[in-house]
C-alpha cells in the first residue's frame, strides 16, 4: 500500500507492506483521512504514536470500506462504509482498526466529510457532554470555536438545545462560526459579560482559566482539550468553591480500547443521527490526495481556515 | 430562650425571643450543638449567615428533640430525636429548622455525638461520594485528616472499601487518626510515594495542589473544601489532560434547600447505618455547656485537638 510517512520532521509517501487485521481487527480501504493538530506534533517528533500503531504512519481518523474481517470481527461486513478514530496509521491506503472503535458512516454522508468527522465530533461530544454533561437550556461558552474541535463542538452544544457562544481571535471567521449555529461570535477578550456560563469547552489553554472562571455559574464545568497558548494556569480555589466548580481536562488518544470504544458508542447514539439528519455537518477547507500529503500539512498548518484538511486516498 | 449571641468579635449567652416554626420547618429543643471552623469566621465578622438565618446567632449543626410542627410539617412528631445542618443559629436552646433538611439520630448516638455528626460527615460525605464518586478499592488521600471533616473522611471512606492515606502535621495526632481507620498516617510532605491515589480530599489548601496532582491516578480526582492555607493554586493543564483528571470544589452553606436535603437523604442512606452499627463513630474532644461557649470557642481555636467539640445545652 502507499502510505505518508513521517521521517526527520517531513511528511511524504512511501509504500509499505499492506497491514493485516488481527483477532477483532478490521481492514479499511481508506477514502479519506482529517488533518488533526496531533499530526504537526507527531511530524515534529513530539507526539509518538501510541503501542500497537505504526510508528511513522500518521493519521487519527479516517473513513472508508471494510475489505477484510480478522479472526472473530462480526460487526461489520465487506463492503460496508466505516469511519473511525485511530491510534495512528490512518492517511494510508489500507489501516487496520478494531472493530469496536469503527462507525457506520450515514449514507448521507460524502468521503470526504466522513473522513472529517471522529477526531473532532468524538473529542467534542465527549468532553461536553460525557465530561461536562452540557443540559438543554445551559449557556455553552466555547473557546478557539473555528478550529475542528470548536466547530463540532458548536454544532452540537446548539443542536443538544444550549445557548452557544464562541470565540474566535481572527475576524474573519466570525460569520462562518455564526452560520454553524453559534449565537453570539466574539472576541477572545470580550466573553466576559455575556455570561455566567455553564460549561466552557478550553481549546486555548492556561491563559483563559481565570477569566472563564470568573464568568463561569454555580455549578458551572470547564473541560480543558487544547493548551496551545500554555498549561501553566493560575487556579483560584476560592472562587471554585463559591461557585461549586468542576475543571477537568482529557485527551483521548491514550485511552485504552474500551474506553474509546465507549466514546465511538456515544457517537453512533447522539451525533450520527444529527449528520444524517444534517442538523450537523463538518466543514471542508480543502482536500488534498495522499500524495499530496506534504501540501495538505503546509495547509494545515498556515491556519486562518474554517473546516478540515482532509486526504482522500 | 438563651443562644450564644456574636457581637463585636465576641461571643456570649443572651436571652433572645424563641424562635416559631414557618410553613415545612420544625422547631428543636436543642441538645448538642458541634463547632465548626466557620463559628470562628463568623465571629470575627467575616462568614454572614445566609438569608434567612439568625444573623447573629452561629450554630451550623445540632441535634436535640421536635418540640413543635410548622404548617405542613409531616416528616417528624413531637419528641423525635433528630439533627441537621443549619444555614446557622444551632448554638441555642431552641432553633428552627426546615423539616426536609433534618435527618433522625439514631438509637446508639448520645446528644454530643449526635450534635457533632451533621457538619462533618455530610460535607466529608458529599465531597468524596458525591461529587469525587470514590469507590471501592480506590485509593485515598485525605490532606488534614485530624480536623472534622478529615477525621469523617479517613471513617466514611474506610467502611466504603477504600485504601486510605492521611496526612496530619500533629504527629501526636497521627495514632488517633489511625485508629480511626486510616492505613497510613504520614506528615504533609511525606506521601508522594503512596499513590497513585484516586480520589484526594483537600483540607488544606492551595499548596498542595501540584503535589497532589502528581500523584493522582489517571482518572483521578481532587475534591477542594478548606483552603486555610491559601487559595491561588498552580495548575498543571498538561498533567490533568494527561491524567484525564478532575478538580472540584465546594461549600455546603450556600446551597439552597433542595440541595441541602439531597445531602440530608444520602447522610439517612449512606452514613447513618454506619453511624448506627459502630462502623464509624464521632471523635469528641470536649463537651462544653451553653453557658461556657467563649470557652468552647476558645478551645476550638487552639486546636492540637482530635475530635469536636460539642456545646450541650
Amino acid at each position: 500500500m502507499r502510505a505518508a510517512v513521517i521521517a526527520d520532521g517531513e511528511v511524504a509517501v512511501q509504500d509499505r507492506p499492506d497491514p493485516e487485521p488481527g483477532a477483532g481487527e478490521v481492514l479499511v480501504r481508506v477514502r479519506a483521512a482529517g488533518l488533526n493538530g496531533a499530526d504537526l506534533h507527531q511530524r515534529k517528533g513530539n507526539y509518538p504514536a501510541p503501542p500497537g500503531s505504526p510508528p511513522d504512519i500518521p493519521g487519527l481518523e479516517l473513513a472508508g470500506e471494510v475489505v477484510a474481517l480478522g479472526p472473530g470481527a462480526q460487526r461489520f461486513a465487506e463492503g460496508d462504509r466505516v469511519m473511525a478514530i485511530a491510534g495512528g496509521g490512518g492517511q494510508a491506503e489500507l489501516c487496520v482498526v478494531h472493530e469496536r472503535q469503527l462507525m457506520p458512516v450515514p449514507d448521507e454522508l460524502d468521503w470526504p466529510s466522513a473522513g472529517g468527522v471522529p477526531e473532532v465530533f468524538t473529542t467534542s461530544h465527549d468532553a461536553v457532554f460525557t465530561q461536562a454533561g452540557l443540559l438543554a437550556g445551559e449557556r455553552f461558552l466555547v473557546h478557539g470555536a473555528a478550529g475542528g474541535v470548536g466547530t463540532a463542538g458548536v454544532q452540537v452544544a446548539r443542536a443538544a438545545g444550549a445557548h452557544v457562544t464562541a470565540t474566535v481571535r481572527n475576524e474573519a471567521l466570525h460569520d462562518g462560526v455564526r452560520e454553524l449555529g453559534a449565537h453570539e461570535v466574539l472576541a477572545p477578550d470580550a466573553y466576559a459579560d455575556g455570561g455566567p456560563y455553564d460549561v466552557v469547552l478550553e481549546l486555548i489553554g492556561a491563559p483563559n482559566i481565570p477569566d472563564s472562571l470568573n464568568a463561569l455559574n454555580t455549578g458551572g464545568r470547564i473541560v480543558v482539550i487544547g493548551i496551545g497558548a500554555g498549561f501553566k494556569a493560575d487556579l483560584n480555589l476560592l472562587a471554585l468553591m463559591g461557585k461549586r466548580a468542576r475543571i477537568m481536562a482529557s485527551t483521548l488518544r491514550p485511552r485504552p480500547l474500551e474506553e474509546k470504544a465507549l466514546t465511538a458508542r456515544a457517537m453512533e447514539r447522539s451525533v450520527l443521527p444529527l449528520l444524517a439528519r444534517g442538523d450537523v455537518r463538518v466543514p471542508i477547507a480543502e482536500t488534498f490526495p495522499l500524495d499530496r500529503v506534504h501540501d495538505a500539512y503546509e495547509r494545515f498548518a498556515a491556519g486562518g481556515k474554517l473546516g478540515k484538511i482532509v486526504l482522500v486516498t
